[in-house]
């Protein structure tokens, strides 16, 4: 429960009678590699937040896994758009390993939000971060080669490089497993 | 007056105090065609609400122009990541005609939030829908063709067909001009 506190400290405070609540309604769950956090045509209920594994978002279009984020341990993940609206998810949240997970309902989450400030904010930060994040991805995918989305990726987020397999990674950085061995053979050249 | 409520009524409701608060913030600022709301290398200070007009929101790269937005009579405008971090804008929003826009300040904004729950949800809500937005940008560009993002435009945003120069709507579709001509041709004779 340290780990979860430091991660929602990252967004804002809340005080002690807060952080009661926020822990009474949040649920643990473990998920076998393979197994699903959520498919598509399901409504996101849940924040998870990764206690101990690694979660794979993607989408399936034309018999093509179209990857779109990785979780970690100590990660928040949803379906954002889903969880927010409501509305049925586009996208599939699958374990590559047996991971833990924390569950948050999402009702419990909204009924919270009215209930202080603090609850308030950290709606405010997280979507805010969450807006930051895809943006970057959005500009990344416009300004960017794929090796210059990949030689950040090495730089900024190493724990992709090292535990996820390449295949992956190529679907992450939007190329083809083929380009982007191309692309590795000519950095280790370079 | 009576727009810039509804367009923040989408969002939240606001008390009468509440209304007062920012309305008492807000300052008006006329941008004749070919002037910037925020240019690269700026910090975004303020949300821009514009009341008449039209602005384009664009990246300069190599020569050139890569379009990510526009933003018609009634919509809020603004760099958002550098609206969130303070930080300096990667991007461009020009006047595209003579235009009048309320200025919201940054600073007095993030002050209010901190006064009432209702401008800390409003601030949320906010994040949340351009999120959204982002996000479903984002999906499209994976998800569907040039073609496909077209069809979607003249359902969803037909203002932008009206109003806009076709090599701008290009490069919002992210293609040349040319393959932007092809898909017309190929939709009329369709």
């Amino acid at each position: 429960m340290e780990n979860i506190k430091k991660a929602f400290e990252r967004f804002t405070t809340l005080d002690e009678v807060e952080w009661k609540e926020i822990f009474h309604i949040m649920k643990p769950k473990e998920f076998k590699n393979g197994e699903f956090f959520i498919k598509e045509g399901q409504t996101c209920k849940y924040v998870g937040f990764v206690s101990s594994g690694l979660f794979r978002y993607y989408y399936q279009t034309d018999g093509q896994q179209l990857t779109r984020q990785f979780f970690f341990e100590n990660n928040f993940m949803a379906n954002y758009q889903s969880y927010i609206t409501g509305g049925s998810s586009i996208a599939y949240i699958e374990a590559l390993e047996n991971s833990e997970v924390i569950l948050i309902p999402r009702e419990d989450l909204f009924r919270l939000f009215e209930t202080s400030m603090n609850f308030q904010r950290l709606g405010r930060k997280v979507a805010e971060f969450l807006f930051m994040i895809m943006s970057a991805k959005y500009e990344s995918f416009l300004l960017q080669s794929a090796e210059e989305r990949y030689l950040s990726l090495i730089k900024n987020r190493p724990k992709v490089i090292k535990n996820i397999p390449q295949y992956m990674i190529a679907s992450y950085l939007g190329i083809t497993p083929e380009g982007f061995s191309r692309i590795r053979k000519r950095i280790v050249k370079g």
